[in-house]
């Protein structure tokens, strides 16, 4: 059975992206990064991708004259490449209507926060600030409002007395690790079915094995 | 040590009444409910409480010509049993902000969903149409607006395909009867301060065991 094609995004280290190299990196796993666009230069993904063998191309936004044209840009280096679902994976740009729409259910991006709660850049700062005792992070389709989209996968992790946004981060970061990979996979064995605004996953026997699942001591 | 002195307050069945009564059952937990007020003559978890010895009280709002009288009539029956902590139970009546600034950081609500996601009455659907794959509840603090304050103890569940609110609110309704006397034995044991709108949970060596803890498989 052919493997999705994904096309990744990124801006900067790119660390989800190191979880999908990981997980792609598994013949059995049902999708394979066939290219990682970056806007930057010298974003330290690139060297990730390359040194796993995968294509890199850099689309520096600098060289255009408005949102629409920079993404034209990435989007013809994604179909050049044969992309088939688009992952933001620290991608650092507002995306423009049309490529939104251009890739309709087809764009994933993954969110520190338990959404609909703490959209928006601050994320790890919000739930500390409202002294939430619970957070995590979303994986979710894209649509043209800021973290909305039909919700794909979620995890849960304590906040914990004294934490701080790095600390928060890099509990969240971990789940991050385990769940982009997970919703991809879902995607990519056909399983996800998004009806408007929520999506539907399909698991056999009605298990609910696409849920890093929280449990109670 | 005395036992911190409870009145809840009910409408209905009151099931989280019943896990606080079962809670307070056991000698060596820190809290003792004092009286159970129902604004209903009907309300079954008035059985519930007599079936245990407990004082019960109902003040029927009709009786009275605005919200705070009502309260007034209310916070006459828990002072004259010696309340010292208010506990929301599935009560159904908006309290007056005399009420809320009179019993300022000693009054606790739970919420069928991890605050600041889904508040209002029909959180349970909320969390259904928004296609989150995770919910949950919320202990906390009350304040004048509603479903908001200090956050003290929060548990996940898993949304499944398929759920309807009344499976999810099943679901849910067995963390809230774990987390609602976790919340009040932290209160009564003097390891939660209110530091405006948060709460800080103080714990010996920093650990974790106030928080219903996610954990992934």
């Amino acid at each position: 059975m052919p493997r999705l094609k994904l096309g990744v995004l990124i801006s900067g280290r790119g660390s989800n992206l190191q979880a999908l190299i990981a997980s792609c990196a598994d013949p059995s796993f049902p999708a394979e990064i066939v290219i990682v666009v970056s806007n930057k230069s010298d974003a330290k993904g690139l060297d990730h991708a390359r040194a796993a063998g995968i294509a890199t191309a850099v689309v520096e936004h600098g060289g255009y004259r408005n949102r629409e044209s920079f993404d034209r840009a990435v989007h013809d280096v994604l179909v050049g490449e044969g992309a088939e679902l688009v992952c933001l994976a620290g991608f650092m740009r507002l995306l423009s209507s049309w490529f939104v729409e251009t890739w309709h259910d087809r764009i994933v991006n993954i969110h520190p926060s338990l959404l609909p709660s703490f959209k928006g850049i601050d994320a790890h700062a919000q739930a500390i600030a409202a002294g939430a005792k619970l957070s995590g992070c979303t994986v979710h389709i894209v649509r043209a409002e800021m973290d909305a989209g039909p919700i794909l996968v979620q995890a849960a992790v304590p906040v914990l007395p004294g934490d701080d946004e790095d600390s928060l981060a890099a509990r969240i970061l971990t789940m991050e690790h385990k769940c982009y990979p997970l919703a991809v996979k879902l995607i990519a064995e056909g399983r996800v079915q998004i009806d408007g605004d929520t999506a539907i996953i399909d698991m056999p026997g009605d298990t609910d094995d696409h849920i890093i699942s929280p449990s109670v001591r």
